[in-house]
């Protein structure tokens, strides 16, 4: 039976289907347990939030769901801030500002959350499943998310990073194609050879560690849930599939994006971020790659292009907003969550009957 | 059974499972025969031969089975040459031809063979499969393939261009996806907005055409086969697999490079042929990526590089090798054909009893 993989057992969810953890607003409190509610993990993407931000969702989240839930973290050192970078980079982006009518200049107060301190609110709340990207904990860290019972789920791009996972002691790992919306989670080779398909990735992840290896970049229905199990997966999990659905807090003007693109919608940038991502082709990624130079590393340029992606979604302006969107993302639809995850596990065993006839 | 798609009817073969037309020397008569034999469909890549040479092959394959084969040629243009590009090419190429001895500043006589004459040579033999890549053939040339009882099989790497294969009356689609080694197929979209990873890829052409679709792009075994099955395809199409099969005329040292691969090996480069493909890095690659401007349009390139190809390969030197290979090569194994295709087939059942227990 597929859904008595070994990852919905360690997760203790019914279904192995995942909601993926995208940081910035989408992963409401609503979507994560309405997920888990369906019989899935919903995960909460915290990479952005403060530590009291992370508490207060987790105990909102377990006010609607009792079942299992993940929070997912960014993985992270502290940045380091160049005055020259912050005036190169500010110096391109008031290009965009002044169009929004807004202050030029601008200087975070904060360029990043601290990873350690997020960390503690989720051990701290016993939150059962963590999962991240970017990085590896320390191994004090991962002693600690073990001492607490807290399952442990890494993301890979490439092998190495897979192997490098397993060798720390994670319980699970995520293999991120190329596919995949948002952010690469990227952190031993450089991000151009990491970009392997989820089809060709998968099985050698598969052959190269024990653990479970869950699927994720590009699935959207239950194709590509059966896809990932054929590949040697034991679940799957999938991001744009939830963007769209009414629980979820991305902006209306995303959902409306999503729901217009088409395969040839998606382009990688390290515009928004200064860290590789996936997001629908808009003016300020096509304009930016003329002035890549002028890109501040991650978290630096994700803090430098906040306000203007506030001022976007305050004035529905998509050309200047990160419509972070996987390759499969014309698949997206509008259900409920609960409805999209009952069709997502109805459709893997349509496909599963299908095919093995 | 997955073994009675459409496809395998329509193409006359037992099992759904297409060995792709590399271009260039690998798919040798003796490796084609091999694959329909086995109960698949073998392809002859003849994308760069001539007229003759594909009558004589296809004769050879003739004599060594009489089971159903392809063809497949490149779509494409008469070349235009520009005296200034090149001047330009040779002169960054003639550093290469220097490290390897041969003579500087190459003229070929021809740029490429002429895709009418191609296929006429394989009108006349009445070859059971044509299958084609870069594009489209004209209404005329469709009608003559249908009226020789010629299945048509096209390549799509993007919904559009699946859409545009299907209006003009192929019989099947290849949807390519990323991952796929060798030329990219992309004749509508820029090649950049044509980088759909397989999984994400397959499903969306399935939903958009009507006639059935071979998903192609990282399949190496027979979770890949499976994947494909689950996405909806009809049938899968395996190229770099076939790569280092003793049949296969790849060049030795491009076997020890598939087998010594791994997924961070892998590049897309205009530097060999001045279209995109994919292949493994080496230093002809990375040397060239700072000299793209240099770089003529395909086929000249292509024309242009050919005595170093040429001489590397003499010289077993791997620097200058055009090494094609899928985001999956690392899976290549050296098993003959026949031994191959009944451990797709194997494994595939496999898979599919496994899933869907």
């Amino acid at each position: 039976m597929w859904r008595k993989t070994k990852i919905a057992e360690i997760l203790g969810i019914s279904y192995p289907i995942i909601q993926a953890g995208m940081a910035g607003g989408p992963t409401t409190p609503q979507l994560v347990a309405a997920v888990s509610e369906a019989g899935g993990l919903g995960t909460l993407g915290a990479g952005y939030m403060t530590p009291e931000q992370i508490r207060s969702a987790v105990r909102e989240i377990r006010k609607l769901t009792d079942r299992p839930f993940a929070v997912n973290l960014f993985v992270d050192e502290p940045p380091v801030v160049l005055e020259e970078q912050l005036a190169k980079a500010n110096q391109q982006l008031d290009r965009f500002r002044k169009e929004l009518g807004i202050e030029l200049g601008t200087r975070p107060s904060k360029y990043a959350e601290s990873y350690p301190d997020q960390l503690a609110a989720v051990i701290e709340e016993k939150v059962p499943v963590f999962s991240f990207t970017f990085g590896i904990p320390s191994q004090e860290q991962m002693k600690r998310l073990q001492e607490n019972g807290i399952v442990t789920v890494g993301t890979a791009t490439t092998v190495r990073e897979a192997v490098q996972l397993e060798q720390v002691g994670v319980d699970l790992i995520v293999g991120q194609g190329s596919e995949a919306g948002g952010h690469r989670g990227t952190f031993l080779a450089p991000v151009e050879h990491s970009l392997v398909g989820t089809l060709a990735l998968v099985p050698q992840i598969v052959d190269a560690v024990q653990i479970p290896v869950i699927a994720a970049g590009g699935i959207m229905d239950g194709r590509g849930v059966a896809a990932a199990l054929a590949l040697g997966a034991e679940g799957a999990q999938l991001g744009t599939a939830f963007l769209a659905c009414p629980e979820s807090g991305a902006h209306p003007a995303q959902k409306a994006a999503l729901l217009n693109s088409t395969d040839e919608s998606t382009v990688l940038t390290t515009a928004f971020s200064g860290r590789t991502a996936r997001g629908i082709r808009n003016r300020m990624i096509t304009e930016m790659e003329s002035h890549r130079d002028t890109i501040a590393p991650y978290p630096v340029q994700n803090a430098l292009t906040r306000d203007i992606r506030q001022a976007a979604a305050r004035q529905n302006k998509t050309d200047y907003m990160s419509l972070w969107a996987g390759q499969a993302s014309r698949l997206t639809t509008t259900k409920p969550a609960a409805d999209l995850f009952a069709d997502l596990v109805r459709e893997t065993e349509e496909v599963l009957r299908k095919i093995s006839q």
